[in-house]
């Protein structure tokens, strides 16, 4: 007797985001999920690319979190489309949430569009959403080892931004040593440093996302 | 016809961890299950308890991580018993993991066994683990919004360590907000603000420990 194993375990979820990246495409918008751990910089970052890409680009963000309207309240007072997904306790976002919430959004008057997922550095990265390119911010203050504890996340994402940079002073961080132990899982993924504080290094990290989008 | 409700989806894990606790209490060994998001600072709060126990108590460490053994190198340092637990892309440690480590570990020779959970502030409060009490360390840079969007965490643990206190000075981060954060959910859970870097704080969060430990 032949034992069926079923091997894409994510196949019916990634069968949804298909779907809906091709309503995003045929609305011209490029879909950005960003992942990271809970309080690595998400909604600071995303204000901060807001400001510098809204003269260029029609933006919009959908929230996801646990709990609560705390991020997006921030987004809306930019005075750009925001959506707030809460899970009720579940620790990621995935395909079905978000072809429910894409409707919802002005696609037609949007170019770029932002996911901000649940704050959490393992279980977001399983879940496809419809997104064009994934990343994971992940902050000078959580250490310089966390590929090698959380290697899934950083093995699948299109970009890394290392956020809050402008804390490396005050704390025991090394970038080179967190790019060498990123390089061992992903020889090739590009490593933007930021702050969104001081603005350092935005303009590459943009510039990026940029030509991403164009494609 | 009747349907019937599981309610209680734990159940299972649960029953498990009441027959750990039992094998830890006829050991005399009090077991501390410490949860927090990546980067928090759950290592460097263990080694700075170890250092500052050790000389009192007999202490054993277990860690939990989806991958590699970089934590566990640097308890063995500190030349205490220490087991590693890879759950291998799993999110959280369950009972099912540690019924299975706590035999490995010399128990007839420990007085307090810390559990050093995978970084996750969703997913690892939902189960328990045959420990005795469980708390969440909330780092400084990771804001003082936090218990609004992960309220579950901040509603099951016994105690809260806010970690990283020694950047307060280069953060916008109020204390004050944070607490206000966790009494909306969580009335009379201590708070103990610790710098395990200026060690302030480490006296009145050790005191806590000991005396629950003696219970």
């Amino acid at each position: 007797m032949e034992i069926k194993v079923l091997t894409n375990i994510h196949k019916a979820n990634d069968d949804i985001a298909d779907r809906s990246r091709a309503l995003l495409d045929s609305n011209g918008v490029f879909c950005l999920n960003v992942m990271a751990s809970p309080g690595a910089g998400k909604t600071t970052l995303l204000l901060a690319m807001i400001r510098r890409l809204r003269e260029k680009f029609r933006l919009g963000v959908i929230e996801g979190d646990v709990s609560s309207t705390v991020d997006s309240e921030k987004i809306a007072k930019e005075g750009i489309p925001v959506l707030q997904i809460n899970t009720g306790g579940g620790c990621h976002l995935d395909a079905n949430q978000l072809s429910g919430a894409y409707p919802e959004m002005p696609l037609a008057d949007l170019d770029l569009l932002f996911i901000e997922n649940v704050g959490n550095l393992i279980c977001t990265a399983g879940y496809q959403l419809g997104e064009h390119k994934r990343i994971v911010i992940a902050s000078v203050p959580e250490g310089d080892d966390k590929p090698y504890k959380y290697p899934n996340m950083f093995t699948v994402v299109d970009a890394i931004v290392v956020s809050k940079t402008d804390l490396i002073p005050y704390m025991n961080y090394s970038l080179e040593e967190f790019t060498r132990a990123v390089r061992a899982i992903n020889p090739s993924v590009p490593i933007f440093p930021v702050s969104a504080t001081t603005e350092e290094g935005m303009e590459a990290w943009c510039d990026w996302l940029e030509k991403e989008s164009a494609r």
